[in-house]
């Protein structure tokens, strides 16, 4: 078993393994339908499992920057240093790796703004904490790319039915968790109870959105700066009670 | 030349012109390259002419729908009812009728922003009826599928510099229309002097964006409408003077 070992990672997380995996020459990917295990911080990773993690995160990124359309899969064969077969072991069509790169860059953005809003307990706080994270996916993080639902959203828009379907859904739950602090904040008596918390986290999200989008059209922070000004005036002056 | 004019217009702009050729079979498209001309609305048009404006009509429409780059030649070729040679007598190539398509869509966006912006003279009237233009782009007018701006700027971002610059360039003439607007109504007394013109039309064009954005991707008008009361409210509340 040793040999097979070799290329599989000791410890850290299936992604963070996976990352490590990278670093090993393609051939270690070459039988992917083989069935050893190993452990891995304690639990059991199969090697194929490992690889698709690996190749579901460099997709992501790929994705995100070059759009979930536009790229090709040569793109994603030299991001992941994999070859057509190898990808293939693991997914069933090109869409079933746009669907969970998609996903991924999700999850990666709603850990991103879960964390931020935990460093608050005032709702306002909290919500200004996720709005802000709009510098950082400006800057490329916790993602390349910028927002992914919007990516997925233009690109997908009239096109594309799955990818609409699975951005409309993650739209949905974005603009929910912040009405959803705003709401629980009006029961609280720290928001004011007569404002709309759904129209609110809708304008909120959209300026989020719109002005990312044109911070990085324009490499300049300056529309995202204007954007979080205005929430901030809207949530402080207009809804925050002490 | 009766039988060369017979399937030319003879009325109307060059862009209706192409509109009714469209009628005419393809036949009618496989030789541009000959030289006649006509009469057209008191103007001479070369019918190669016409079938270029032809091609860009309806090509941008589709690439505005389906996308700058995930379109396909057959899908401009279905729209336009001409043949890839018929399509290629006038462009050099895809990205030439990207570029022109592109053009064609911010232009009849600006002339609808500008025909919404003259029905007022207060300036923060002029900037609200260019905003509610929004709501006429979800719907899906002057052109389907939203901001074309938008569309290209997410599709190009990363990937293809040379429509990602010219998106940038019509975005920051939007931007720019809108802080010209308020800029003069400060020297005219009708805006707050003291108000940052620049960063008031960053976040009114980011909001715009977003909520189109979201409105399109949830099927709702609610995010648009969201956005241009908060853009109202604050226009009204804080920069407008009588």
């Amino acid at each position: 078993m040793e040999a097979l070992d070799a290329g599989l990672p000791r410890g850290g997380s299936v992604v963070s393994a996976a990352r490590d995996v990278a670093h090993f020459p393609n051939e270690c990917y070459n039988d992917e339908k083989q069935t050893d295990w190993s452990e891995n911080g304690g639990r059991t990773v199969r090697k194929g499992e490992a690889t698709k993690e690996h190749i579901i995160e460099k997709a992501a990124h790929v994705l995100n920057r070059r759009g979930y359309y536009a790229s090709s899969l040569s793109e994603i064969m030299e991001a992941s240093g994999l070859k057509k077969g190898g990808i293939y072991n693991h997914f069933e069509s090109k869409e079933q790796i746009i669907a969970e790169a998609f996903a991924y860059n999700v999850k990666a953005m709603s850990e991103r703004f879960d964390e931020a809003a935990a460093g608050f307990s005032h709702p306002i706080d909290r919500v200004l904490a996720m709005a802000a994270v709009a510098r950082e996916l400006y800057r490329g993080e916790p993602i390349p790319g910028g927002c992914a639902i919007m990516n997925a959203a233009v690109e997908s828009d009239d096109a594309y039915p799955f990818l609409k379907a699975q951005a409309r859904t993650s739209m949905e739950r974005f603009v929910s968790k912040v009405r959803a602090i705003l709401e629980q904040g009006q029961r609280d008596g720290r928001v004011d109870p007569a404002a709309d918390a759904a129209e609110a986290a809708l304008f909120i999200v959209s300026a989020i959105e719109g002005s990312l989008m044109i911070s990085k059209l324009t490499d300049s922070g300056a529309a995202v700066d204007a954007a979080l000004k205005r929430i901030a005036s809207f949530l402080n002056r207009e809804l925050r009670r002490p």
